[in-house]
């Protein structure tokens, strides 16, 4: 069983992994998997994963047999387990609980060399409706404070399956950065009686130079403090604490602007590897109304050392304004596609 | 100018460092600068790094020659610029400053060859003393809230040079990480009149399974919550605030504790890239008695993806007890230097 453990002194969380313990041979890293042949996420190979929780099939085609577009399915070897109870526990100063959780990976697409960028519009509503399916559907457990969507591609994000998919984790408690998130919107509604990110959004496009893109309900813009160079966010225009919220018509204005930064990144950076995580409100803390959800977009460019790690200092080489005027500038293959850019 | 930008949701400072500006182009990784015949921080190319600021010279040879066994010299790209004023101001709700500092290397060896590991005790002890020394040295000017030194060992680990040096970074602001543990450790000195870290030692001395080893006057353990597999601490075993009131006797066991670790650490995970950072107390904040000075030994062993990024949540697959009883067999060629595991 794995063990969820808190730091004692700054209160973060960490997963202690003990199923899948690692012995000091184990560390060469496994070399990400690449061929389509052998690849458990193409289609034609259902049975080799464990079996699907949900699917989107236009053909109706059995459950776990080909004719699916999007399939999400639980992770063969999950960080957290399903099943069983907290059952939080001290020793002495220190906490812990049991690892509880769920574990999903959203199948993208049967096509194994495509990308997300590449995706039709259509196809990428669909992998943003699973996300909110699932989150709907797990946020009815009641063990679950929160539950993480994210993405990891290509080999320097981290991900170890080259098949286009996602992941998401739903945890018994908040991740450390989203309780650092809601404290300074707490923060801010105490002072203000308003949305820190309403704000944010309300001073970017007065400014104009930071912001991206722009779509019917959504904007795409470069945090003032972006930690990572090309850094973007992504978010509702008007307040909405949970991405979950997000009704079918705005899936699809979503879908374009996601798209549309992810070309763009495609165009001015060569294909980088990136990795995204969606911020939603968490499922019960109180106050949480305050909270703007948000999709971070990080493309891995510059790497991370000791005094990142160590400090949670982040040194960026690229001023995001920077990043925001080749961002603007690129012209990808979807001329209809692309929202306007904010001048 | 580069420039310190704080986030204004989370309180996170990021430094923007404009002299480096990046253009997209720019994004291929540099190789590891690998050749001792290039190499600027080699004996006889005192020449080519900006003029040096401390060195070791056991044989009275002149500044800025060979004859040196511990060199410090400025950044030659520096993250912080020394000249300057802060300049905070404002930009509607968001805030910045001019990104002063100081960005110091300490070339640890004239050896292009040699690493912390496999360098004499004698050796150690000057690199931890020109640690505090320019830490005493750097905290008499006013413009500087902390002071940080690290360590990128191997390319995995973000060093851009190999030959063996750590850096020190100067900042006008207390990085987020140690803002963190120092609200901990006040919470818990509120609550309990006793310092964290002592507490923490002193459980850990009784139940024995987290202790790596001792010397007199320090301890090295695997954290409860470790990130990271076969992550260590060093701390000193009695309360103290401040590495720089580290005296010259207590550096030497505090050399042969680091030093062993880095053996063992190197016999058992096959000589790993690994970070280190030191975490002392805050030069001027209120209550920074109640912070405990350690040093933070992270070897790089797995990948941090979408999800570490994206929450601050950690999967370690290694508990730290396994870690331990791996650190404590481990066997190094130094039978003399090593301190008595705790069984």
């Amino acid at each position: 069983m794995p063990e969820l453990r808190k730091d004692p002194v700054v209160g973060r969380w960490v997963i202690i992994s003990t199923e899948r313990a690692r012995r000091p041979s184990d560390f060469a890293p496994a070399p990400v998997q690449r061929s389509g042949g052998t690849c458990l996420f193409c289609a034609g190979h259902e049975a080799r994963t464990p079996e699907e929780i949900l699917a989107v099939r236009r053909n109706g085609s059995a459950p776990n047999t080909p004719g699916w577009s999007v399939r999400v399915v639980p992770n063969k070897f999950p960080a957290l387990r399903i099943e069983g109870e907290l059952e939080p526990a001290g020793e002495g100063m220190f906490d812990r609980m049991n690892g509880i959780g769920a574990h999903e990976v959203i199948i993208e697409t049967p096509d194994h060399q495509a990308t997300l960028a590449q995706l039709p519009e259509a196809a990428l509503v669909d992998i943003l409706r699973a996300y909110r399916d699932r989150i709907l559907d797990l946020r009815r457990d009641p063990r679950f404070e929160y539950i993480i969507v994210f993405k990891n591609h290509g080999e320097a994000a981290g991900a170890s399956l080259e098949h286009p998919h996602s992941q998401l984790i739903a945890t018994p408690i908040v991740p450390i950065m989203v309780e650092e998130e809601l404290a300074g919107a707490l923060q801010h509604v105490r002072m203000k009686k308003r949305c820190i990110w309403c704000d944010i959004i309300r001073q970017e496009r007065q400014a104009g130079g930071r912001i991206v893109l722009e779509e019917p309900g959504f904007v795409a813009l470069a945090p003032f403090a972006a930690r990572f160079p090309f850094e973007t966010w992504i978010l509702p225009g008007r307040h909405q604490s949970r991405y979950e919220d997000t009704d079918a018509e705005e899936l699809r204005p979503l879908a374009r602007l996601l798209g549309e930064i992810l070309r763009r990144m495609n165009r001015v950076l060569r294909d980088p590897a990136y990795n995204f995580v969606l911020h939603s409100a968490p499922l019960r803390a109180e106050a949480r109304e305050h909270f703007h959800w948000h999709m971070e977009i990080i493309p891995k460019l510059t790497r991370v050392a000791g005094f990142e790690w160590g400090t949670g200092f982040f040194i960026n080489p690229t001023p995001p304004e920077q990043a925001v005027k080749y961002l603007r500038g690129a012209r990808t293959g979807r001329a209809g596609s692309a929202g306007s850019p904010v001048s």
